[in-house]
């Protein structure tokens, strides 16, 4: 079971709305379910990728699978057409883990593994792998080495602190990258920032490979309605 | 006859389910044909890369076709429409095989080559090749070097005996990779553990490239009616 | 706020008309809202890619949504599908700022953030990525290097001053690239002549990557109505 | 006049059956022409790539333009969208060639360049290109280096002579890759026996690039009716 | 103004016909506008791509625009779809020019900047880049270097004199690729011929990069109504 390892799985969703589709039938009932408190996200995403993303964070793939189910046979659906998915799972950098500790007992740790979405104003998300290209491959790399790269490429991550949350998740094995990186802030432009900073890091200079950036502003429910209130 | 040889022909069928249309019209008939035990494998694909993945095996090409063409045929063909799929033949290792001998004649090696498709309650495939990049040239290696290399390659895929059962087909001519990987477990979580701890071993860090990944819980007749049951 | 940094967002927004549903229905009601001048710009897109491009500027990633949602919601929507967009935000060159500064404080400065959008007659966008491949890494580079790389680069387009209008946006964190470069000149052979110009330099040559390229027309309202009166 | 040297021009043309219209319309007539013996060969596709695979060889690019539009004009095309195709012509390898002399007096010569399409179970079809990637540059080898490659090149096919027959066409500046092959065999096996073997040959580890792979079994007028016999 | 340089702007725009819909229409009523001799030319694409390309040579991107939408308000226009379009310029090759003329004072460059669309049989094109990757990077040389590659590489050209007639075309700054080359021949095999040779001449070989091939028979006003005639 996932849930022995406290971890839970990831689907982001991403959808573009039906806008003529939604002229022509003022009503829209939305019954988007969300267990618990911070297990659903609602972002409107900016630019013609997509209109809405949500995140559904389950502890099982089939919870996961539930969702989408659900979602499927909603009213809603009827509006929006699927254009991109990401399925990943929340962990805990192998970096970081105290040697030969039980993460689960350290409290921060377990935290970690089962986040609470924030309410940021600002998501953005991006896939990305560790680079294996001739000279420039991270899996060649030691052990030693690697810590080295990332406690100097979490160092940035931490100046940006009640700026920027973080919440990297695995997707090896999973979907179509290795790792997704989602961050959460008030003010956009720290995105840029954080991103562009990192960037000339050597972890990211010589050993990142980015996919589709997407970036959004936070939906609530009555913002949700205003969005499809044509 | 590809039967000489005992190995089986794969088709891997992904489709996404046309909600929409399902909506308008309560019943469908289902009627996928599955001559023998294990010869056919229902999983629902978690994300929106597609909703269902059958996997069927036969001995001919030929009879895959049937397959398709049955499908096609049939009622449940029109509520879904085909996103993706993949040809490939159930293979045995030649860096595993005992020298000299006929791999039929040996019980285990049989069995590898007709195998029962597992009732895991989680699948992942993906495809891969293996790279020909400058001084990353997998096929420029010796004989000696690539059984190394598969050697602790395998050892890895060996720890993980009980929790992952691994099916390695080829596609070499086949179809655009050369190979594909189908892993099946209970506990989707080894898929992430397995396919990274592997991204270490030389034999992927240096010389895999792969495609994209497709995740899916186990689909019994009942899950799929309920999973169409709008 | 992104306003605290006077920096503007922008998106470039491509359509493609539904010229087939316009000569069905020869009135078009265009609302295209203009919040100030220089907020919007509106080019004729040559070449089969688009028909029509808008650039839209606003202090927020939340206006920028409003201006998505309005056009959306506008009877203008039913007539044109939307086939490419482009999410970044006016910067300053870091390597040009002058040291310890506040950038607000100096005009010129100021005035580049906040850019009024000319009206050339033709207009060039494409988005651009300094490369990272092996021994042409522009984030392995030291400051100085970049530097020097960044000077000889301007120097180029400093000779192209009163002919070509160049825009810089950064859409690291933003968008899949990080950088758009947008061009206005009314000739439109000068376009041309300064990116062929830059690419033998040293910047271009070994570092940039650049995405597809967008050329166009400007459009008045009055043009626009003429595009449209089928 | 390409006739002039007696070389074909051929048309790989693939389709997807649309079976959800033919399930409305059971009728279908099928007139596909075939000006003689073994200038067109119909193939069904196994996998989703597509349904059906005709290939068509004239002697003029004319009169494969005739069989488009005669194709197009039947009824059979309401029932089928084209995915793909690929325009080639057959050539005979210029490494082979006996130094001097005219090719069209030798007859093996000759029948190699005007081939009737064997009536093979089997087909698989790739397009490949020479790589030129800085040291892997086959453009860049001498004549003499490029012979000895494809003399141990083609010895790998001549083991395969009565299980596999090979049809190799040039597309320099016709389509996309610069060499299509088409092999026929009534053991599929054997596509994956002789692609594989090659891979290791120097020819192909270091200097080949495939595109995509489409494998199919053989249509007879009967076996057509009956696919599309719903 | 662009006519300043005295040089033509080009939109190769390619389209797919809808034949099904022309079925159930059989009138269609064709207005190309052609400004004067040369300026139009019509070819029926080979295979699958395309069905029907036009060549439209203007002196402004704004007289193309102009074509385009005269071509979208047309009947015509309902019956084809938009697949591919390139914008290009006519351009004298700046490695052949007499160093301190007046290029428009010479009648033969002149004639090279004005074109006339030949009415040859056959028509290939194809988009370009100059590759810079690595130690084979075109915009690294020195103009020295670069003036004896392209001199070597203008000789082969020079030995098609008479079969095959050749239009340079620049798009750097105004479409996805920095050259189109667009060859005419009465004899098709002669596109093959010439681009397999000049693929072994180190400026292709080392520094050319291909997009797609698009191949096609000249069409009549007479052609295109029989190609039409369903």
């Amino acid at each position: 079971m996932v849930a022995d390892n406290g971890q839970s799985s990831h689907v982001f969703m991403l959808f573009k709305c039906l806008f003529k589709r939604l002229q022509d039938q003022r009503i829209v009932v939305l019954a988007v379910e969300s267990r618990m408190e911070g297990s659903l996200a609602m972002y409107a995403v900016v630019g013609q990728k997509a209109d809405i993303m949500f995140i559904n964070l389950r502890e099982t793939l089939e919870e996961l699978n539930s969702v989408e189910n659900a979602f499927n046979r909603s009213g809603f659906a009827k509006f929006v057409k699927p254009v991109y998915s990401y399925v990943n799972i929340v962990e805990l950098s192998s970096y970081l883990a105290p040697p030969g500790s039980d993460p689960m007992q350290v409290p921060e740790v377990a935290a970690r593994l089962k986040p609470i979405l924030p309410k940021a104003k600002h998501i953005c998300f991006y896939p990305m792998n560790k680079r294996r290209m001739l000279n420039d491959n991270w899996y060649m790399l030691s052990l030693e080495e690697r810590k080295n790269f990332m406690r100097s490429h979490g160092m940035i991550g931490r100046n940006y602190a009640g700026k920027v949350k973080q919440i990297i998740t695995g997707s090896v094995g999973f979907d179509d990258w290795e790792w997704g990186v989602t961050l959460f802030a008030d003010e956009s432009l720290q995105f840029k920032k954080l991103v562009y900073e990192m960037r000339f890091d050597e972890t990211s200079a010589r050993f990142g490979e980015f996919g589709r950036f997407y970036v959004g502003n936070i939906l609530t429910p009555g913002g949700l309605t205003e969005l499809l209130n044509v």
